[in-house]
């Protein structure tokens, strides 16, 4: 095909794939703001705007640059480019800020953004997608097999939340006399809401990651892609639904949607290269390891409000290391390294840079404050000032 | 136009189409979570995640080959035929489920699910849209001309819906000493905001049903479609508000946005085929449509707490008969043959597996439980567990 | 490029963009839902429905050919194109409607809509964008930088808002002995999850405005464009949330939320025509500007609930002198007398009409029915029936 038109083509899908995945940002606000007591829901939704808006920001000034080394861009608009590339950075922040939530104050984890968009992501972009600076090193994993990111997205933003969660410490009174606290999501249907708008934008994110759709091999390579992490998370949902039912004999929509997203994450490495069946079975591990873990990270006393560990470490490293294992063409090894060097580097310069911050700003409000409530004490606004409270 | 070029465009195209279809899931979500009470929140929306996960996953390994005898494709993608596809088959028991919401149980309707999926609904679509194991016959009505489901999604849908109604029955105490009791919808920014994502969802049904936008001709027709589509749905909203606002001296935004709803349904059939005023005057009488036949079903005792068959089986048929009014190259016997051939095949299966699955598991809760709502006694979750409620 | 090619493209491209316009319409129901209070929840979602069907079925069969003088187009499909432009006309009173909410009759503003529609927004098209009725006279103003609407659109739903707001008057109790009472906002999750919905919105808006992708220079353009948007709404929101925080001590998201739109329409001018940094510093000045116009308009009593003159007044204007600004090949007296054109005819016509609708209708209820709220009074139907409230 003329140069020309696949440049017109692909900026056109570009542009495309980075709206769906700007529907995340909704998509991430709803859910967790669903998923908080109601004294904590302005806060989340007010981190979750600031996220989009400071990583953002940041990534165009520095992180973009240090990411791929240059602006330019040859078969695409690099306009485009930047634009897709962005919407990938908040992600990282947002999935790591839900599993904080209800106990973070918001200004030093707007400065933790900063250097998560600034340096923390682009440099793990940089090694596996981009410019890559440990070129001839034998810390290279530039080979590691990762369409959009399960590691070098969802495990990212996660390593750097169980750096976060070692410092901050569970919310008060989750865990006591040995007991697990359940705190009950306030409002389901925002939870369902925010989750449907992820599971759209993730079309965006694995389908777009193709990098092109101006050609008929491509084209199909963008459906089949789009199709498969479709298929990861329905197997996601269903696995996670029924063993749910299995163990507890109700049917939960929390741990169904957390299973689709574990699905959802499961096939994000590996969309592109499995035949249509296979993300049945990698996603049904995938939301079968949700149910699993969630009560694990408990027992540990590593409190994640929105189960952001069980959703998308796990399944960040499962499915890295699936195509490993279901791709014929890929190394088990080097999607093993990749996944052992970023979780590393991510998890020890954030504990660095979050055990700093804290020391300073202290990112745990005072037990009094949490009581009461972040909208209160942080915003000053409450979410829902008109409806009567049980609590 | 080039042969791969036309594939990679209409490849871009259904994988465009496809996504705003699945705006619909999150749009009936909100819709029937906005319609029923807060004691039956939490159920509906399992009850459509659980059918977007089942349908979808059963179409893949079971529907899809029934209905169109192979998975090859030759001028798009096979994926993105298969992804738009799927997007369709939730929809048909979306549209049914909202009808038996607040009283009727999860497993048996997900069991009902898989059959809508692997067999019933793909036989439908095998003999309009697919294969056609009925040519030749004197029962092929593979003529009718249906451009986006009237009667395939709707009309299916709403059959069986009628069906269901006919075992299940009422809720409890809604028709009462000969009067029918008002359950007002318990949030009405839910249901805006799902019956608007429908509607947005609607210009990929319908102009993505075109099939493609790779030529002058077929660009001039899908964007005629979506135009024609809308306008439907504008002409439905104004008739119903105008007419409901004449009746009862209120203005009634649930009436409004059925009446919308009605519309585009009403269009969806010949969105293709009218020019640009008439679809006002078909979506017009599909909103008023709405309007008389909600108390209609009333009058039967047929309870319906979505007026899903008011908006999608009375509208299903009128629109696919006025396709056979307006477009003069349509023949009006062709549609109502069509019409009556999906009726009775529809009504009539579902009849006997939902008779079937009633007796082995039975589809209605106990009057205690719906008492207390299927939020408690099916999923152990309720939808905002902090709000005091008044009832 | 071939022209048969670029006509596909284009009319693709032009549906994609008024898909992403048309999520504004849940985005200003969302957002202006969760602003007002819950007494007149169910009022502000049904006003906003009626001005989508009543201003884009006017458009349909008035506005639009009075706007362009003709339904031809040569490059991109004709039905596109009028689902492109019938996309922007809603919004104009959309933005209108929410600064008159709480207090405003449905059915007076309902008949306000069709002038708009029909008559006011049209002749600004006509006199910008369109056919130009005073071409080769003083008052011509095409020449002005435009882009997508920031007086064109903006300007002209605020202005007519302004007019109002003179005849209907401020809420009653708002302002009392030299004091405006503070009315918090009844859902924050609605308000966030309306302005996420616009800012994508504005993807549509400002990059379908460019008119054609279809050449690598447009497609540049069209992603530049997109950038630079999205650049001045993360600004916007960031210098919004800094301002307040220096002020009060709190992180405000109701603020931040008003700083991104205002930093979205602060670009909407000349987003074509920006290098990628200058969207930072203008939007910042956008996202300010709305943090300094909120209580200067309370202080002159002038009663907006959703700070619609602060967002897109301030900003129509200062983001279209902008461009005179920081845009070499663009005259600021061109655009200063556009702002002032638009201005005089959109205020005075407003005026004029508003009054004479006022004076047989009255469009502001009765001071009882005010505090009853319009749920009750105007639709009988209140929004979230079941819950308790604390007012």
């Amino acid at each position: 095909m003329d140069a020309d038109l696949s440049y017109v083509i692909d900026t056109l899908f570009m542009i495309f794939s980075m709206t769906l995945i700007i529907f995340m940002v909704p998509g991430f606000a709803m859910l967790e703001a669903g998923i908080v007591r109601t004294k904590n829901v302005t806060a989340v939704l007010t981190v979750n705007v600031m996220i989009y808006a400071v990583a953002s920001l940041t990534f165009l000034l520095v992180g973009y640059e240090f990411a791929f080394g240059t602006w330019e861009s040859e078969s695409v608009s690099k306009w485009a480019l930047f634009l897709f590339q962005m919407a990938f950075v908040g992600k990282t922040i947002n999935i790591m800020s839900g599993g904080v939530g209800e106990r973070t104050r918001i200004i030093p984890l707007s400065i933790f953004t900063v250097i998560m968009a600034s340096f923390i992501y682009p440099l793990v972009v940089n090694i596996t997608w981009g410019a890559n600076i440990l070129d001839g090193t034998m810390f290279d994993i530039s080979a590691m097999h990762d369409l959009a990111g399960a590691t070098v997205i969802h495990s990212t933003g996660t390593w750097a939340l169980l750096a976060a969660i070692l410092i901050i410490g569970p919310r008060k009174g989750r865990y006591k006399n040995g007991k697990t606290r359940v705190i009950p999501a306030s409002n389901i249907p925002l939870v369902t809401l925010g989750a449907l708008l992820l599971w759209i934008g993730w079309f965006g994110f694995n389908g777009g990651s193709v990098g092109s759709i101006a050609s008929k091999e491509n084209a199909d390579l963008v459906a089949l892609t789009i199709m498969n992490t479709n298929t990861g998370g329905l197997a996601g949902a269903i696995a996670a639904g029924i063993l749910v039912y299995i163990q507890y004999k109700r049917i939960d929509i929390t741990m169904i949607l957390n299973g689709a997203l574990g699905g959802l994450v499961s096939v994000t490495a590996g969309a592109d290269v499995f035949d249509i069946y296979t993300p049945i079975l990698i996603g049904s591990i995938g939301g079968a390891l949700v149910v699993f873990a969630v009560p694990m990270f408990d027992k540990f006393k590593i409190d994640d409000p929105v189960g952001a560990l069980s959703v998308h470490l796990v399944n960040g490293i499962w499915g890295t290391l699936a195509v490993g294992i279901f791709h014929t063409d890929t190394s088990f090894l080097t999607q093993l390294k990749g996944v052992t060097v970023v979780a590393i580097f991510v998890f020890v310069t954030s504990l660095i840079f979050l055990f700093v911050i804290n020391k300073i700003l202290t990112f745990k409000m005072d037990s009094d404050d949490e009581m009461l409530g972040l909208d209160i004490t942080e915003c000053g606004i409450e979410a829902y000032p008109e409806f009567r409270r049980t609590i």
